[in-house]
């Protein structure tokens, strides 16, 4: 990049050039990073930090609460959830308009809000790509995404394009944490861990049976979505009076890897296909394994017996648990440096960006 | 139009010929017309059919059971409130982009869905407008459509512009019902009624202070939202153990005329901007006479000492139902045929249709 070339001899594939200019849209419920809970805009956040921090120029769409050393733009001054908005869906609407205004400013569009934008994506003539973050196996996703098979998407684990195999995948790409984020640690805290969201799916329940039945503390450190609050009261509320289990709230980020790092494993005895499971590589780092039992993409995070156990019901996951001490927390974190890092997802983020940059510069001559 | 003219005649206002291509687009929560309550499901019924009736080529975006005249394109097999979907938002995106990909086929679409096709509509190249049939007086609203101030819209009352007074209003169309949907009758009942949904803002608990002071019974036919649920158990469930309360639950379109027409007023004691309140309308076609609190579209509908009364407070409500047979039926029923019949709804839709497209055609030429 350093010789100059005259203008008649600058190649086609110049137009791919090595320094892109990226927008990532982000949704607006959390900020970018999230003060506490909010695995997309974490991972928004780590990506394009990343992304900066190789060169390229980055714009972020996202609350105005956000931290971020590429360009903000922010259609909301607050994150919409700690806000406590009442309509997040006008504001959400808002934000596609401003991309859809700004679209030509950009070499490639990142959208992680699906599917609010999926119409007006498909008539840009910017490049576009949108990373699929939750959940698709229910039938109102299933009947609107069949409609959009044209749409550029990249899954967050292979086991998450199940329900909708043929749409236009461009790539699985896992999500990944910055190295220095999360430290080794020894894992003297001598309990076990359970850290998300308490909802049906994640099944905290399990986490108690399986402490209860190894005679292990327990702490939970989760937040209650206003949906899950009466599951919360009726279900989990009267699980939580037992000496081995410590209920501790929502934590914040901050205090993730004190909490992972000293404990002995993450309980991830999940019961849906979970489309990635970011807890899984953020306790990884700290060097803590992690016992979950089958779903979604937990085959694809974890490897049984190096850096955790992939159990097919409680039992195996009681035994397991009590098997953890044979396993290396130093092989852990080395999983986490080799396949989760933040370095690596925004390369392979880059190389689809190239693609679909290319792609359209074909299209264009 | 029965004069044959040779090609090279054609005038250029032909091309706003009196027939015309309309798209209604309904919301899918209730089907069109609803099977129970569904204010704006009914008014688009209302004016499908009656734009069929004038002759008009109307294809209607709704539900699958809903039933209409005009040619019914339907993104779901059935309305989504009865058919208790998870997901309403997923569908009615996809209804936003059926009516993207059918759009040339019409001269006009006509949108009652804001805000979610705002973005959609602002680039389409056919003639759009949007009623809308909500509040507009809540932070996240003014913020987006405050965005949106070149999109055509319909206010369905002029106090309801009052928090966006700077949007390209087109116009204000009141709601119009069928004729001889409603009956006139003589309100023989003897009893006061409340028709409607049990929220805050439509203060059913006042209606029932009104009775209580006049002693005379009072009849409840009203839905409660999910949302409204824990208001409905908390606030108003103690209310309705009164010797002359009566809660009939939510009752149906058929069942309104006897219902309304026996009663000896309708009370209408909100305490919101009123968008237009259907249930006001309903009531003059039977012949029975309107006591409301002023808010919102009231002092539009209703005229004080005519067809109603119009009081500022509670103590006002009371001593204008003591009033009530001052009143004269037949004067209700005369203000409902002159003001909100259905044929007068369509033709000043229509009119607002011939400008729009008479607009679009200067420009394209």
């Amino acid at each position: 990049m350093a010789s100059i070339q005259s203008a008649d001899v600058i190649s086609p594939t110049f137009r791919t050039r090595s320094t892109l200019r990226i927008a990532q849209v982000a949704p607006l419920s959390e900020s970018v990073p999230p003060k506490l809970y909010g695995g997309t805009e974490r991972v928004v956040s780590t990506l394009t930090e990343e992304l900066v921090r190789q060169g390229h120029d980055v714009t972020l769409f996202a609350s105005g609460d956000s931290r971020t050393s590429a360009t903000l733009v922010a259609p909301v001054p607050r994150a919409l959830r700690l806000a406590k908005s009442v309509d997040p869906l006008a504001l959400h609407l808002l934000l596609v308009e401003q991309v859809a205004q700004r679209a030509d400013e950009f070499d490639i569009i990142h959208f992680h809000i699906a599917p609010l934008h999926f119409s007006m994506a498909r008539r840009l003539t910017v490049p576009h790509v949108t990373t699929l973050h939750g959940r698709l196996d229910l039938p109102e996703i299933i009947t609107l995404y069949s409609e959009f098979s044209d749409v550029p998407f990249v899954s967050v684990s292979d086991a998450q394009r199940e329900p909708l195999p043929d749409q236009n995948w461009i790539g699985t790409v896992y999500h990944g944490l910055p190295n220095r984020e999360l430290q080794f640690s020894g894992g003297s805290g001598g309990y076990l861990a359970f850290l998300g969201r308490i909802s049906p799916e994640k099944r905290v329940d399990r986490a108690i049976d399986i402490a209860k039945a190894c005679g292990c503390p327990l702490k939970i450190a989760a937040k209650v979505d206003p949906a899950d609050q009466r599951y919360f009261e009726q279900e989990i509320k009267p699980l939580l009076d037992h000496p081995l289990v410590e209920y501790c709230g929502e934590i914040a980020e901050s205090q993730k890897g004190a909490f992972l790092g000293a404990a002995k494993a993450l309980l991830f005895p999940i019961d849906w296909p979970e489309p990635f499971g970011l807890v899984m590589i953020e306790s990884l780092a700290c060097g803590t394994p992690v016992v979950a039992i089958r779903g979604g993409s937990v085959p694809e995070v974890l490897e049984h017996g190096v850096n955790g156990f992939i159990c097919d019901n409680l039992d195996e996951a009681i035994d397991a648990t009590r098997r953890i001490h044979a396993l290396d927390r130093r092989a852990c974190r080395r999983a986490f440096e080799r396949r989760f890092s933040a370095a690596r997802m925004a390369e392979e983020y880059v190389q689809l960006y190239g693609r679909l940059v290319a792609n359209a510069a074909l299209y264009a001559d």
